[in-house]
This record gives structure tokens, C-alpha cells and sequence, in this order.
């Protein structure tokens, strides 16, 4: 009961910094569209989450939930959820593997016609173990890069049997929520592990795709210098060009105070990284999975002189005498050490989950079965309603303008001034 | 011959800035890939462009240029490049509407395979005149939005004869020149025009795209309070995610002391909001086109109480007895009252350029007649010799890294961490 | 026990981050020069804090310790100082008044010969209470402005028996620890209690001091928007010179998502302000005492409409439904909501703490009767043994440059060309 | 005639961006105290200039003017000063060391009772030529630090006969003038004389006084990277806290693209420095004296190979055939190739200025005869009447805080929370 009291007002806290999705929810207990529609989703289990789960139910769905990562359930979201609200929820923090997967089955079971993914567990699961039904499904929706790439994987191989939406390439997804989203949280979970002071130190960033981008632009905003490494030369460009060092690796571990992975490639930092790295250093990786910096490099440098200095930090001691600082086990450290994204990005996601939800549920028998690109009109809507839930007013075109625009084609924007 | 000296001297000063397209340029003397091909450019006649025609020449072709813009012309660089290199130049600067259209005719004479332009008009002028000359062609390069449009328009009228590549929009003219370029010489055209102390001042932006977002971003960097106008509820969203303030431009007029129009669209500061501004506001224009601000309406508002203050500013006095200050009568200003983009970007365009001329000569006959995207390895060559020329060094994916990402597929980037 | 080694884990996690002190306490621990020196201090019980108390314990002296406020007492901390170092600490995590005040006696009753104080509790209650033993003092440190202004108090009214550095007003601390030890701390604080996003948001920072200035700044950094509100013309217009909008508070309730007051003065934010703060809005105070925020007005307006809606945020209802949200009841946010200063802040503070008693203890009888400055060549000292920790090596003057600049007078630096 | 046209276009132009001044010229004209003063001023013949001088026209004085750098005189504002106002000028561009000793002297013969230096030329030449004359001052102002050590000279000798006012110490003139205005202005210069693109460059900054922070901010802002190399540690900290690499001038000069040295000593940049530097590297002086780069060390390294490449840029060419640009000959280069601090930066100095001259005849026979502190109401004065031309508002204290804040003595800010 304490629980349910606690997680209801985590969700409602939650709730009113989510007002776009209140909107959407709002607009769906009006018109109902999702009558009775199965719904399962496998996603972080926190208060953002619940509210997501929310509108889907206002809506008229019935709604199942299980975790996409066992460590990042809050316990009493999930108890509210499911207490208060009338969800499915099958989560523990802290489930064993076993439960895990058990929890996953369970979803299948309940044979849903749209799935919500953050990883693609689930309707991977659904595929391998119940294609038929994956065949009758009205679509389903990823939050991950590296499960829309397990998607497509089937896709390549002719077996995605529904369609799927990538709400993660989405406009709003791309411009906003990896690069302010994430960073912001990220840097916000080192200094929760480690309450270092930014200011006079250097960060080195490697990887500088958006989210890279908002790791590097949060680092520098906390008064950090900030070194990138990259292996495109475009993007390494462009770091270099807004103003950060950009250098090899190697180079960049001799600088460095605090490392953060953000590759979506395996073994980013190995052993030859870690041998010229400065006593003290700080190892965060903000990548999806936790291959980026290699454990199994740093743990036989250690020879197992290796200890928990802090609760979210390990300490390695090379045979130099340095110490290497682990945080969080080289899992994704805003979720690990922090409270992931803050809820504001989470609206613009889940408001976007909603109303690809609706889509999904209009269409039906209508899309093709791949993955689609979000309709522009979705980001479009979510764009508007979180300008005004900013209290932001923008222009219109006025008829002249859209007249001399259409003469002209239908540029955006102009070139500024040529050589 | 003092005007080919200095002439000479500012095409020297721009080449030791232009090492990327010096690096092209040496290839293309060994290599001789365009030997005997005629081509003809209708660009802005600086020292940047007389470098891109020098590795023309180099590359053995025979080579036409006149002016995109007569006041963009610098005269002393036109004699340089026709006496000391041997380019036919066709441009003064301030030349007569009548001598600008002569020149471009004069260039549609030399039957050019190649064009190269900034703004369609010799494209445009070959398509009018001798639609079976264009038909010959081996193809165009195109510099600007603006000239795009044109040639798209061409294009959906069944009317392009020759394949086009949209130079601008190429990943790194998008990701590196409207912003990095257009952004520092707008705020220096500005400085230069004004000398106003930016610090504690506000800019008004009209118009959030690549370029807006540099004018934004170094009127930032100078110290001034930065307020965006757009129409577009995305583009609108990530202004004022990035930090700015965001407000329809009438209300943006109460508080602007400066405003820079960037939207490509027309007549986006009216009366309605010059009656609005405080005195002593000033206005420039940093799109292609100079109709971005009402002078109609400035005249008309002023009744005739307009006087020129310094060089390239005129003074408006409105019946509030409010003056209004207009920068270089409304043209794009880091061209009109500044020296245009920076050698440095323009070396990343015009080694772009370079490459696409190459490309179309090795490309003969087997390049669809419509506008074509910039090959991909074009930019990642760009970017590559940029990086070497700033002495730049950056990883490569190792073996087990390249095996992992394809794997997945071809990722570029993790989700950095959900909810 | 297990309190003791995880006392004893932060202790070192903190030694590790406060290399300056660490080199000063291996001097003091070779020269003893606190040989025999009784020193009571009364500070926050941090793993900071303890190193401080190492430092002088390594120098000989005998070292006592109690709180400065009882809610920033870190229990484990306490217990390891007390059984790994010896040091005589009387401080629990949320202990009562009473408690609090006995631990102030109890220091008292210690009789020391050198006080250190946050807040001048420590060497207040000497002078009220044995006044005769404060005549007998080597002298006291004090570290902030309120317990300063408690001390010159004492001073003005001739009471005042002994030296006290005002080590708060050292160059080092006003130019580093307030700026961005606080800056920091205060942003990580809101971060804890909220996970707001602060991009696309606007933080109204109430008083710009130098605390104020480091708010503003990691809030901009941070992503937000940043209003600052001032009483004096000068820091007003600095701040809006440094691209802040500035306004009075009551205009800037109507902007504001986030407030923090840190002004050093009382009732800043009154219930004509709170009346008409948009909902949701969050208030944080920053400043010393939690009197900034005036929570009698915050709880006659919403009549007794209160919740905890997170562990340290209360939520009060306005009659207007609007919902404000307080941040561990208006007390200092970097401390009550965070972990409070960074070591490396504190690395700098405690440094120039222990070379002041030091100081005190190599001047004993010479040194005035008042308030005295930290002398230049500690702050020089501090200053240079962390640019060597972090590695950074600096220019000396060549000879001429030396003769030149004496030649001259005393010049720092030149005035860079004038009109 | 065209010229007097010009210069008081000029003038009106500066007029409009000194809204200070001009309230501060109103009341003067008002209240004429400063009717029939004798005033003669060495400054630079800018814009700016003249219209202080006309605020003490309009106080009542006589006023005479010649010049503080020959090479910073606009001749046609000189000429229009002269014939519409009225003052006794005595200035032209480029004039002869010989004209510019003449032009000193006359204003020394006109035997003023107040004089206004920016270096101390003419104050200077009044103690060196008429001593008894300047026993009958009613004192002085000085607008530069290199002027004071000057004056100081003459106090510390005992031969200081008058007050001076040390304008360039107050409080606005140091947080506002210096780093704004001289940052802006400097990096204005350089992009005027090369146009170079800053994004992705290094900028070396010698020197992190002041005008060395603005420097760093403008170039950060324009996109640059920013290394600070100073003598004193607490600087240096400074520099390195806030972001910046700090490192030794012989390490920096392997990085750096643009140095800039700002320092008030001679030889900063040098032989060993010169010959480390990149090709194409470009070398600024930012401080008062032309001595801060070594020209000798420069021209002898080269050889003789030494050109003219841009009208204000000397290419010198090194032994390794590296080539290194030096800026306005070494000159200050705000001055020297842009147009010196901007007008809204000048009101603020000429507006204390003007308060500054009307002090010290309100004062007459009463002030010790040293160099004074610029009076701090002075100061607030000056800064309230720039918020109020700003259209920025304020907060008072209530009665309440007053009343606090006195019963504390008199805190201006609080520690924002401790360790």
C-alpha cells in the first residue's frame, strides 16, 4: 500500500511534467480509438513509462508491461500501475535472468495486436516463438537504434510478419531526446556516482553521433574541456569545427579525467587504452549496451585488485598503481547511476509511442509490413504541443509567403550568402 | 598590373587558407583529368573562387568565369586571374545590369560541358538560349537553394537536359559552411557595418535553418541575447530547446535591437513590425535574396526621411521619430558589408566543387539528367583531407569492431539509454 | 564497523579527489608544526571535512569536530574519523537542537587554541560563554560570509579576543569554490531532487554574487534559459552584459520554471512573487540560511493544501490550482538535495584552511586582534599546488620581462586599447 | 566640407549608440558647471571622443584636444569637431612624431586646469615642461593602466602636483570595458585584417588579465578553441577552471593558428617561440605597447623575407619556410585594424569621464593630490543610467531587507552553501 502510495505519486510527479502526453491522453479518453485493443509493451518500468501506459488505457486499450532492463523498474511505479490503474505489469528491480525472460513469455502469451519495444525483446520474442501470430498483429513500435537493427535483421530475412514504426528517427527522437535527453542525464548520473567537479577537468567523448553531441555539449556546459574521438571524418569534422579537441583514442586517454562511450561499438576502450590513462580516471559508458568498454581488458590488467570505493563505483588498480574508476559496471550510466532521461523527453517519446499507437490501430491492414519511418505529421503534432506546453508562440506564413514559397519550390531555407 | 600584383597577392593569402582544395589541386596537375573540357562559371569573382578555377586550369581545363553577384567582384583578382593564370573573366564589380547580362551570355558562347554556378543563371541562361547546347553537356554543379530551386524547377517541367549536383546540400556544405561560414561573416558583416558592442544587446533571427542557426549561434558567442522567430513547429522547438527564446516576430520586434532575416521566404519584416522596433534598431539580411525585408514598406513608413549614416547603413526615421537602420540596402549582408565566407569554408566547397567537376567528366554519358546528390565519398574525401590539413588525427574501426557493427547491421549510433 | 569502512571508502574516494591537501598534509605530517595544538572545529561532517581533520592531525595537532548543520553529516564519515584517525567527533545526521548545541559545548569545553568554523557557531559560543578563553587563542578561521559578518560583529563592538582569517574571502575561494563549487553543486542539487530537463527551460537566478554568477552559468550551461534578477545597478548590468535577461522578480515570475534565490538576504521571494509563478514551478534556495524564500507567505497561500510529492520536494496548491514546488524546505539546495561541494572545491578551501592554522600557529602572539585577510603567498601556494595536480605547467617572467614590469611599477595587466 | 559632413555623421552615429553620455551631456548643458573650465585632452580623435568632448562644451568648459595615438585619428570627425563644436583639435592621421610632440605641447600651453589622458602623454608633459603649472590643476583623469603606472611614478617620486583620477580602476570600467570592448574589438580586428574562419582553430591567448578573458570569451564564442598561457598561478587556475587549456607559450605555439598577446610586458612572443609556430600562423598584440611581440626576433629569424600580403597583414617567412603573419606591425590591434571599442562602450568610460571632470571641479582645492579612486556613486551612477538605455529594470530592497541586511553588518553576498 505504502508502495502504491509512493510509486501513484512518483507518476503523478511525472505526470505534470509530461503534458504533452496528458494532452494526447486527454484527447484519447475523449475519442476512445484503442477500444479494446491488446496492447504489450516491454519497457523501462518507471513513472514515465506508467504514463505512457496511461493514455493507452484512457484510450480504451488493454495494456501488458514487462521490463527492458531489470535494473532500471522502479518497484512501487509498478505496484501503482498495476494497483491504481488496471496495467499487466510483470517486473521486479533486480529479476533474474529467468524471471526476466519468464516475464517476456508472459507477454507473448497475452497475444497482443500492437507491442511497444525499447530493445526489441519482445517482438523478437513474439517472431521466434509465435510467428503466426506476429502475422496478425497490426504493427508494433522500437525505441532503440539497436533493436530497430534486430528488426531489420528480420526484415533482411523476409520474416517481419507486421509492420513496425521507428520512433527513435523520428525528427522530434533525433533532435532532441538523444542529444538533451541523454546528455543531460548523463553527465548527470558520473556526477551522481562520483560528485566530481567538472570544472578544470577534461572529458573525452568517443563517439559523436546526437547523443555524443549532447554528452559533449552537457561536459562543456559543466565547465569540462572536452576531447572526441571518432572513426567518421564528417562527424569528427564537425566536432573539431564546433570547437572540441578531436584526437585518436590513445591520444586522448593520456588528457582525459572522465571517459564516456557513446559508440554503439564493442570494445571502445581495451586494455591498451587503459594502461596509459592518468590516476583517478573516470570510465562511464552511455551506449546502449555494455560491451563499449571492455571489462575483461580492465579486470586482468587489475590482477584483481579491484574494489567497490563507492556504490556506484569500482575501482581497478593497474600494476602502475594507477586506479581506473568504473561506474555502474560500464552499464548505460543515466540509467544505471542516474534517473535516465528526465520526464520532459520522455513526453516527447511517449507522446509520439501514443499517437504511433492510433496510427497503427487506423491503418490496420493498410502498412506495409517493414519498418516505416514515422509519419511527418506526428512529429509535427508533438512539435506543436510541446510549444505550447512551453507557452510558445511561433508564425504562420502569411499568403504571400506561402504563395512566393511555392514559386519557388519548397525550399526551407535559404543559403546565407555565398563565397 | 598593381591590380594583378594585389590581385595576386589576396589569391595567394586565400590559397594558404584553402589547403584542402591546394591538396585537389595538386592531384588534378599530375592526374590531368580534365584535359580540353570546356567550363564556364558564374560564381562571386573573390580570391576563394579564382583558386577553384585554378585547379581547373590545372586539371587542364579551359575555363570561363563572370559574376554571380556584380558587387560581390573583386576587381583586382579578376585581372589577376586572367593575366597571371589564364581564365577567362568576365566581371567588374558594380558592373551595369546590361554588362552582368552580357557576361553571362558571353559565357553561354564558350559552349561550356561544365557548368558551375551560384544561383542557376548561367545553367538557366544555357537551358533558355541553347537548350541543345545544354543537351551536350556533360553536367552542372550547383552552389545555392536558391539555384536549386530554379533547376528543380526545370527539372519537374521535363526541361533539364543535363545531370545537376546539388553542391549545397551535400553533408558537409549543410553541416559546416551555412553554419560555421554564414554564421561568423553575417555577425562580422554586421560588426563591420556597425561597429555596435553586441554584449548586452539583443538579436532577433528570423528563420531557424542551417544558417540561421550560425547566425544565432555566433550572435550568442558574441555576448548578445539571441531571440528566434520560425514557422516551422520542429525547427521552432529546437531553438528554444537549444536555450534561445522563441516568440512570433512582432512580439520578437519589442525587444530586438538587431534582427537578421534568414528564411529564404520574402517580406518577413513589414510594417507592422518596423512600427514596433525601438529606435535605433538595426536590420540586415542574410539570405540569398534581398526581399526578406520590406524596403517598400521601410520607404513608405519613412516618407521620405532617409539618410545614409555611415558607409553601408541607411537611416530610416519613422513618424514615432524611432530611427531604423538598414544594413547594405537589404542585400545579404556578410557579402555587402563583409568579406563573405571565410576561405576556410569556401575551401570545403570548392574542393567539393572540384570533385564534382571530376566526377562528371569521369561520369560522361552515364549520369542521369536530373539533379544528383554529392557522392558520398566526395564528402568523406572533403572531410578527410580538411581534418589532415588542420592536423588532425582520427581512429579507425578495428577488425573486430567492423565485424561487430555489421553484424548489427550497419549502425551508426547507439540510443544512449532510455527512459 | 561496516559504517566505519564505508566511512573510511568515502574518506579515501575524497582524499583521491583533494590532491592539494594530500601534498599539504604529507608536509605538515614531516614538519609537524600542530604539535600538541588543541583545534575544535565545527563544519559540515563530510568526507571532505575529514581530510582537513587529517591534514591537522598529521601535523600534530589534537583535532575536535562537530557540526556545522545537522543534516549534512555523513553518519559513516563520523564514525571512521572518530576509530581509524582519532579525531573527537560529536555530530549525528539529524540530531535534535539540543544535540547540536551540546556538540557546540562540548567543543567548547575542549578549550581549544584554534577554531574552524562554518558559520562562527564554534567561536561564537567561546566569546559568549569563556571569553576569557578566546583571549588566550592563537586565533580562528571562518569559511563563510554569514559567520564573517557574526565575527566583525564581535570586532565592532570590541569584543572580538583573537585573530580570525576570513578564509572565505580569499582569492582562491571567490574566484573558484563559490563560482563553481556552488555553481555545480546547486545545479546537481535541483537535478537530484527534480530530474527536470532544464533545456527549453527557464531558471530565474535571484542575487549575482559570485554564487550567482556559478548558478547562472552551469543553468545556461545546463541548457536553460537564464533570468537574473538584482538590486544593484553594477552586478545587473554585468549580468546583463554576460547575455542574461534581467528584470525585477516579479516580472521574472511570470518567465520562470526554476528559481533559486541566492541573495545572502531574507523574504526574496514573497507571496506577491509566488501569486503568479506559472504551475509546476520549482523553488531552491542556494544561499546560506533558508530565510530567502519566505515559507510562511508559500504556506498562508495554499492553506494548507501541502504534499510531499517527492523524498525532497513538498508541492503547495495556490488557490489558483497553480502548484509550486519547494525544494527541501527552502534550506540550502547543494547540500540538503546534493552532496554538496565537490572535493576538488573543497581540495582548495581546505588546503588554504590548514596553511591558515598553520599560519596562526607560526604567528601565535604577533598577529592583530581582528579579522585578518589569508595572506597572498597562501593563496599563491593554493593555487600552485593545484595547477600541479592537475598536471598544468605555467610561464615564469623571463629577467627583462621582470625588470620591464618594475620598470613600470607594479602592472598586471594592460588596459587593451582604448577608444 | 565633405568631410566635416562625414565627421559629424560619424559623430551623430556614435551619439545615437551613447545614450549614457548623451543624458549625462543634457544635465551638464542644464546646469553648466563646468562654465569656463580650461580642459585639454590627449585621447584618441575618434567619434567617441568627440562626443565627450562635447558634453563638456555643453558643461560650459573650453576644451582642447590632440591626439593619443597618431594612428587612431579619424580626420574627419577632427574637422567636425573643430567647425560645428567648437573645440581647439589638434590631431591628423598619420601625423609625424614631430607634429605629434607640437600638438602635445600646444594643449600644454593653453595651460588647462583639468587634463584627461589615455597614457599620460600630456599630464606628463605638464609636470616634465610647466610643474608650476600643474600645482594649479584642479586635476587629472587617466583612462589607462600603462598611463597610471605613469602617474604613479610621479606620486611615488613626489612629484605629482595634482589629483588624478584613476578612471580605468573603477568598478564598471574593469567588469565591462576590458573584456567586453576589448574582446569584441580584438577579434573584430583580426577577422577585418584576414578574414579567417575561427571554428576549428586554436586562438593562444598570453595573458588572462581583464581584457585576456575577453579575448578568450569572444574567440570561444567565434567558435575557436582557447589555450591561456599566464605567469601567475591564480590566473592560470582561473583560466584552466574556466574551460580553457592552460599550458607553457613554447608548448601553446605548437597548437596555436592565432596568437594573440595581451599581457601589459615586452617579449612575450620571441625567437624560441616564433620558430615552433605552424605555417601560416598569425600573431596579434592586444595591449597597449607595441612591444609585446618581438619584431626584432621576427624580422631577424626571417631574413629580410618579409611581404606585405593583405593591407594591414606582414607575411614573414621562417628558415623551415613556415610562414607567420603579423598583424598592424605588432600595433594594437583593435585600434590598429578595426575601429577600437565600440561606441556603447566608450559611453560608459566617457560618461564616468565627464561625472569624473565634473567631480574634481566640484571638489576644487579640497582632494589630496594623488591618484584617486573613481568615487563608487560614480560608479552606480553610471551603471543605472546604462541599465536605463538598456530598457532594463530593476529591484529595490524592501525596508525588510534593508533592515536585515544592516543588522549583518554589510553583506553583499552569501557562501552558497558549504563543503
Amino acid at each position: 500500500m505504502a508502495a502504491a502510495d509512493s510509486g501513484q505519486a512518483r507518476i503523478e510527479w511525472a505526470d505534470a511534467q509530461m503534458p504533452v502526453l496528458a494532452q494526447v491522453r486527454e484527447r484519447l479518453a475523449r475519442e476512445r480509438p484503442l477500444q479494446g485493443i491488446r496492447i504489450a509493451a516491454c519497457l523501462h518500468v518507471t513513472a514515465e513509462t506508467a504514463n505512457l501506459m496511461r493514455a493507452l488505457l484512457a484510450g480504451g486499450a488493454q495494456v501488458g508491461l514487462c521490463a527492458a532492463n531489470p535494473l532500471s523498474t522502479q518497484d512501487d511505479v509498478a505496484v501503482a500501475l498495476s494497483e491504481r490503474h488496471g496495467a499487466n505489469v510483470r517486473s521486479r528491480h533486480g529479476e533474474s535472468a529467468q524471471d526476466y525472460a519468464a516475464h517476456v513469455a508472459a507477454m507473448v502469451q497475452s497475444e497482443p495486436q500492437i507491442t511497444i519495444d525499447d530493445g526489441a525483446d519482445l517482438i523478437g520474442a513474439i517472431h521466434d516463438t509465435r510467428p503466426e501470430w506476429a502475422a496478425q498483429m497490426l504493427g508494433g513500435t522500437e525505441e532503440t537504434t539497436a533493436g530497430l537493427l534486430r528488426v531489420r535483421g528480420l526484415e533482411s530475412q523476409g520474416k517481419l510478419a507486421c509492420p513496425v514504426l521507428a520512433v527513435n528517427e523520428s525528427r522530434t527522437e533525433r533532435a532532441l531526446n538523444d542529444r538533451f535527453g541523454t546528455g543531460q542525464s548523463t553527465v548527470d548520473g558520473i556526477l551522481r556516482a562520483t560528485n566530481l567537479l567538472l570544472a578544470g577537468r577534461t572529458v573525452v567523448v568517443l563517439g559523436y553521433g546526437p547523443t555524443g553531441r549532447g554528452v559533449a555539449l552537457r561536459s562543456h556546459g559543466a565547465g569540462a574541456s572536452v576531447i572526441v574521438c571518432e572513426v567518421d571524418p564528417l562527424r569528427a569534422l564537425e566536432a573539431r569545427m564546433e570547437g572540441y579537441e578531436v584526437m585518436p583514442a590513445l591520444a586522448a586517454c593520456e588528457h582525459g579525467d572522465v571517459f564516456v562511450t557513446v559508440t554503439g561499438g564493442r570494445d571502445v576502450l581495451r586494455a591498451e587504452h587503459m594502461r596509459v590513462m592518468k590516476d583517478g580516471a573516470v570510465l562511464a559508458n552511455a551506449g546502449h549496451f555494455d560491451v563499449e568498454i571492455s571489462l575483461a581488458d580492465l579486470d586482468e590488467l587489475a590482477e584483481g585488485r579491484r574494489r567497490e570505493v563507492l556504490p556506484l563505483v569500482e575501482q581497478f588498480t593497474l600494476p602502475s598503481g594507477n586506479r581506473v574508476n568504473l561506474l555502474a559496471q560500464g552499464r548505460v550510466v543515466n540509467l544505471a547511476a542516474g534517473q535516465g532521461h528526465p520526464a520532459a523527453v520522455m513526453d516527447i517519446s511517449f507522446a509520439a509511442q501514443a499517437l504511433c499507437v492510433e496510427y497503427l490501430v487506423a491503418g490496420a491492414g493498410e502498412l506495409e509490413r517493414r519498418v516505416l519511418a514515422v509519419p511527418a505529421q506526428i512529429d509535427s503534432e508533438v512539435a506543436r504541443l510541446k510549444l505550447d506546453s512551453l507557452g510558445v508562440q511561433i508564425d504562420e506564413l502569411t499568403d504571400a509567403q506561402r504563395e512566393y514559397r511555392s514559386a519557388w519550390g519548397f525550399a526551407r531555407e535559404p543559403h546565407g550568402g555565398g563565397a
